[in-house]
């Protein structure tokens, strides 16, 4: 039963719509009165925190069967409204019109659960829209469908070859999981969201248990949008959760085509494993963290020593280093310049002022992973500070810094696995070889960054090269935080980085995980899409025999 | 141990050279006299027979966990050398060349262990060429990298863009499982192959045990060409199995990045299983058949119900009825019409000498198919003739064909499976909405077909939509049988037709399984493949900025 209990009396939104459309978001979830409760309604209630104070923000209860599998059938049946671009193109400008008005009120209760300060929330909000919006560009121009054609050929080798005209289409209902470490940007209208939108998926998704008010606001937001533009409601909807059993349920249902998922190893591999043991498996995309190694080579450090070092702790401690790309092991040469140039990182995460994480959860995970590390007869503690905030309730922690030596870390996998939060590990390695060993103990990785100077690029072109077979993206003089939303980024890599490496959560080419080729075979006009028509009334890039054009066949 | 001892230095396409290319290929799979038995050798060994007549052609030993690890580890030491777009292309085309130049030695063999006639052989080893020659066309011209530049942008929204450039590279070793039903263009050098060769990935090929002696000839012939252009060995093997354990350790090696296989539901979603489960989970591109639904309309029958008579029976029995896209399940509409149609296609089907199947296995699995079918009160027999060779240790069997009223089929989803060989059932079917109730109880399709009048089409769009929903190609006016190699071809569907509805495993854009993308950001210009250079160095077609082009940056 998703009752939302408490939502409403915290949604103060001035437009008179959202208030209408998210009363009917939930009401369409609620079972009838008089039907009394579904047997297999867990029962189960959690409870959103301020991660700055750990106050109980409200309760929300977990969404019981019957409630997800009305979900779903309802995004069934929204689908085939979802075929028509336009109304799309509509949805997806008409939610980030409607989020960016919302914005203050948005920040406000976003800011209590996540303990996110405003211009952070401002900046992803924003970044958040105009995800929408460059998806909305990405159908509007209509080449996103890679249209082919190959017109008949009675001559051609072997057989003579009918007429062949393929696009790829929508693959239908989208289970989306929000991800707690963006709030906006990951989560209900986040990149998945967008993406399986634009590609004409109807969308249910399972709110992120840490900040369940900012999802349900959200959620009322984009539904406006769906009654705004004229889509049917089972276009979009949320279903709240915090066990797993929410989350194995949606993802077992009839109707899903596809998961996508941001978060942890351990979540992301279980949504796996449920959704490959289905009697009708479906893919799952789940992006699930990374260590994104950072190597730092000894003229790097010659030349520019104080600024990686400063741009490594904004790395670090962004987002109270509850990044995906946050750089957790960085590759320093051991001498005194490199151990000059950790000193100088440690001053500064040591004034970094301790923070808030996102939930107890992870405060209690980091927790564990310093006390791990500081039981480790290999690993040198470099920082001070620590827990800052359990014994009063919050979830404070400062930075902390470690180091290894490289030729032990390259036989320790365990070391050099994803600890969330603001926590790094430097590896000191004697000589490039020393490096690419570590990098071959790495497991895939969204990322991999090389601050180097070019007079050592062609030493360097073998770890290089091993860093590209290890990752999704390979950063040069920069640091891996920050992904932009834009055509050519890639952010994903090999497992466990995500469980899909062949595909992309950010960027424009993430509308490809929901899409599905269909060829039509000497079709007659009148049933073939605009797509395919001989005289490309849409204008779009096709592929006609092998040759990419915008010209009529 | 895959030791390749005697591979030619050179292959000459005499046959004497081809002959001991050959033996060499068996040999290197069986232990050697005197060294023992490895511990994880099962020893079992399986025997090759003509399906004309039973007799036994010879016996090959199942790899044991060795062979399968050296040929997974020279694989992924093969890698490498494989980025080499000029190389691979050498590589497919001289494959096609040696193995054009072997055709009427590779016949004999051939057809003696799959029971084929010449024709089919030689226009199925002509379609492995062709498409191995595309496949090199295609990596030649460049662009199935799928290059995309963003230049830097200091003012774009939210944040200061970088540099970002992307593009496809390939994903590493592929194990590939070769098909039973065509012996060349499905097997050690088909679709699979081919594609993964092109998309620069390593190649460990399972053979198919129903023909091992013409996968070690093609087998030596690919070795033979990777020898010729200097690419490692370990970028092609073979190792040989027939029972479960052979493909599920390769499945499991630690270095295979997918799995390719086209075979039954049973053999493909075991290997689906085994890959998921892994630690590492890894893709299986396996297409695993279908029933391939056809419907014909009232007007279709008016206007040319003898050709499409005509056509059914050829592709109901061409190959003996076990391509993945023979029309299985047939709707013709009650009445005298349909009925006079189903009279036609059963005598032209009684018609059909009965022919061999590929093997003991699918023999007897399609004997079963035919005595439950005769048990089923539901179902009524229409031809007469049945097994036609098990008395005589043949593999024959006639063509059959049942009938089915089409409310029953609706409600019973085990009569629309996919049964191998020359059997259909014919669906009758009283309105399109009576046949949109069957549509519906298909499960997912590699193909769907319809024969219909233009005056129909619009009450046949809801029809034609759910097909659309279910299949990865429909076919207008033609039948599902003969799946074009071209750029347009969509070979696949959802599940169970296959476990990658994303996917083809027919056309160019196979190739698009074996590829992942890598961004570089802000990468200086020593690191950057040519692909990716500002000047465009191969001329190929690029997303700059979200435009396509083939200018320079």
């Amino acid at each position: 039963m998703i009752t939302r209990v408490g939502i409403p009396s915290v949604w103060e939104s001035t437009a008179e719509k959202y208030r209408e459309a998210f009363i009917v978001c939930l009401l369409h979830q609620i079972p009838r009165s008089g039907s009394g409760m579904n047997p297999s309604m867990s029962g189960a209630v959690f409870t959103a925190q301020d991660p700055r104070t750990g106050a109980i923000l409200g309760s929300y209860a977990d969404a019981d069967d019957e409630t997800i599998a009305t979900a779903c059938r309802q995004a069934a049946d929204a689908a085939p409204a979802l075929r028509d671009d336009h109304l799309r193109v509509a949805l997806l400008r008409e939610s980030a019109r409607m989020l960016r008005a919302a914005g203050p009120e948005l920040h406000e209760l976003c800011g209590r659960e996540t303990g996110l300060p405003p211009a952070r929330l401002e900046g992803e909000l924003e970044r958040t829209c105009v995800q929408l919006e460059l998806m909305a560009d990405v159908v509007a121009e209509g080449s996103y469908v890679e249209a082919m054609i190959d017109t008949a050929d009675p001559s051609a080798p072997v057989a003579p070859r009918p007429d062949l005209r393929r696009m790829l289409i929508p693959i239908g209902p989208v289970a989306v999981f929000g991800a707690s470490n963006f709030p906006y940007a990951f989560s209900v209208a986040g990149g998945d969201t967008a993406s399986a939108l634009a590609a004409g998926c109807p969308v249910v998704v399972k709110a992120h248990p840490s900040h369940p008010g900012t999802s349900g606001q959200v959620a009322a937001i984009v539904l406006a949008a769906v009654e705004e533009v004229g889509l049917p409601s089972g276009t979009f909807s949320l279903v709240h959760g915090a066990s797993s059993r929410v989350g194995e349920a949606l993802a077992r249902g009839e109707e899903i085509e596809a998961v996508a998922f941001t978060g942890s190893l351990g979540g992301g591999r279980a949504l796996f494993d449920v959704a490959a043991s289905r009697p009708r498996p479906i893919p799952v995309f789940a992006e699930m963290g990374s260590v994104n190694p950072t190597l730092i080579t000894p003229a790097a450090l010659r030349e520019r020593a104080a600024a990686v070092a400063e741009g490594l702790t904004a790395s670090v401690t962004g987002g109270t280093g509850q990044f995906c790309t946050k750089p957790g092991v960085v590759l320093v040469p051991e001498g005194d310049a490199g151990a000059s140039f950790v000193d100088e990182v440690v001053r500064r995460l040591e004034a970094v002022e301790p923070a808030p994480l996102l939930n107890a959860r992870i405060h209690e995970a980091l927790r564990e992973a310093v006390a791990e590390l500081d039981d480790d007869p290999d690993v040198e503690r470099l920082t001070r500070g620590g827990d800052a905030g359990a014994n009063r309730g919050a979830f404070l922690h400062a930075p902390v810094a470690y180091s290894v030596d490289g030729a032990v870390a390259a036989g320790r996998t365990d070391l050099l696995q994803e600890r969330f939060g603001p926590l790094v590990l430097f590896v000191r390695y004697e000589g490039i070889d020393a490096a690419a060993d570590v990098v071959d103990a790495l497991e895939g990785q969204l990322t991999a960054t090389v601050h180097a100077e070019g007079e050592e690029l062609d030493d360097l072109r073998p770890i290089i090269s091993r860093l590209e077979q290890k990752a999704g993206r390979v950063v040069f003089d920069g640091f891996p935080t920050g992904v932009a939303v834009t055509y050519a980024m890639q952010h994903g890599g090999p497992y466990p980085a995500t469980t899909a490496p062949a595909h992309t959560s950010v960027g424009t080419t993430a509308i490809r995980r929901f899409q599905r080729p269909v060829t039509w075979q000497n079709a007659p006009v009148g049933v073939l899409p605009e797509a395919l028509l001989d005289d490309n009334p849409l204008g779009i890039w096709r592929a006609v025999n092998g040759q990419l054009t915008r010209d009529p066949v």
